[in-house]
């Protein structure tokens, strides 16, 4: 099954933006893509380098605006195409959610992120609610989707959780980067520890992961730093974690070829779920051991 | 902290492996080793080939010869040893254990395998009872060490389990190798993927980790198939998941320095455990979702 991703830089003009990956989507879908994964939030600009009211005028309900292009787009094409929006659920509720459209232009099921960061320059819990929805992957024409968002990306209980309800493959929309007051030997753990630690959870739970990463430098608006560079590095690791695809820092469409079939092969000589002593894991539920 | 590890290559006469763990172990700590992990098994050779009731006469208690011998060699170098023994823990009951021997020669503690597993060669669920202990570190004057063994190794889960309970670093004894039948492609992505497996428990707990594998071809005693190759590659991989120090399939004793100050940094700006979803994770007890 020919996956394809599309990493991309963005600009404030959203319609640009939009633009772009219409002509993307139309590029993978040439090269024979049945599922396109769009990065995070990617109609925008990263709005959460700042603190702003205003920005939730961004927000967008599920059935809006993005379902609607990117739902057309999914029809005419009859691809499966995973988008990330801004969620306005409720007046003052908001979500950071990934939509899943069906190859007939209608939504498939949708993610909401359930592990939201924040630190310097990634302010999400001001924009975000966590997800309440738990990790369950939704079903499609093209298999069962572990669709997860970026922070998430880093617990493997989420992995193991989307395994566990049937999960066929992972999918990360990813919009990760760079403090560029960091070292470059800084920098680059930063990087390569988040691409091993995903590498771990296709190995662990033997399902190709697939990450789709922002790419590009976008200034803060309050000039508090000198912005995040977003790394880019966007890839796609086999079932026993076997790099497939990898996207150096520049924009680009990746697509290749996944076999979700390898995933029982492994799990029969490499039996990790009939071996889970889950007799004994239930100190995972504790925040911590005291 | 200076971190050494004993990779060898094992034969059929148990005083000869065990006089060169002990010129190894001496080699470490004139090095500066302040902590000494050996592979699994370290003294026989990987006996689990094949089903034979004979070979519980290798079995010995916590307090047996092997927790002696070592014990004593710690005590003299003033070192902390990790070894791995076959336990007879009562009459027909048996455990792959860890045993850690303090500076003094004394037990700082012991772990007993959690998952076992049983693959064509490696018969262990024939000759180990799965561990009842848990996954607790062991405190040491070297620190918390969260001990695990081999199988162990796959399981995120157990990884977590260590860092939730203060582990200071992750430590696998190993025995790990090649069916030669497999091609040699295959056989460089089972070794990526235990690489790759560890790192991510690296990177998702901020801990240092540590795996000591054994090395070299053992025939099968049956001669039911050609035997295994153990493939060796012990490495250490620092608290962001980067590479400290990597072994080839060669015997070798691998000494490095480990910070484990750096742990406590790299939660401050990855703030992982601010942010578990521990709400949402309860089907992680679950031996699947239906």
């Amino acid at each position: 099954m020919k996956t394809a991703l599309i990493q991309q830089a963005n600009c404030s003009d959203i319609q640009k933006n939009i633009n772009k990956l219409k002509i993307n989507i139309l590029d993978c879908v040439k090269k024979g893509a049945e599922l396109i994964i769009l990065q995070e939030l990617h109609n925008n600009l990263y709005f959460c380098q700042t603190e702003n009211v205003k920005n939730f005028d961004l927000a967008e309900e599920i059935n809006g605006f993005s379902t609607q292009f990117f739902g057309k787009l999914a029809k005419e094409n009859s691809v499966v195409i995973v988008i990330s929006i801004f969620e306005k659920r409720a007046v003052g509720l908001y979500h950071n959610t990934a939509v899943v459209l069906e190859k007939d232009g209608s939504i498939a099921g949708i993610y909401r992120k359930m592990h939201i960061p924040d630190d310097p320059a990634f302010y999400e819990k001001f924009y975000f609610t966590q997800g309440d929805s738990g990790f369950e992957p939704i079903k499609t024409s093209v298999g069962n989707l572990g669709v997860m968002v970026c922070w998430d990306q880093w617990y493997p209980e989420a992995a193991r959780l989307m395994a566990l309800a049937g999960a066929e493959m992972l999918i990360y929309p990813t919009a990760i980067g760079w403090d560029i007051a960091d070292t470059p030997a800084e920098q680059q753990r930063q990087k390569e520890a988040w691409i091993a630690v995903q590498r771990g959870h296709a190995v662990a739970n033997h399902l190709p992961v697939i990450a789709c990463n922002r790419t590009g430098w976008e200034q803060n608006p309050t000039n508090e730093n000198d912005g995040i560079k977003f790394w880019g590095h966007s890839f796609i690791f086999g079932s026993q974690g076997e790099i497939l695809a990898q996207a150096d820092e520049n924009e680009q469409n990746i697509i290749v070829e996944i076999d979700t079939k390898r995933t029982e092969d492994l799990r029969r000589i490499f039996p990790f779920f009939r071996d889970r002593r889950i007799d004994a894991y239930s100190d995972i539920l504790k925040r911590w051991n005291n």
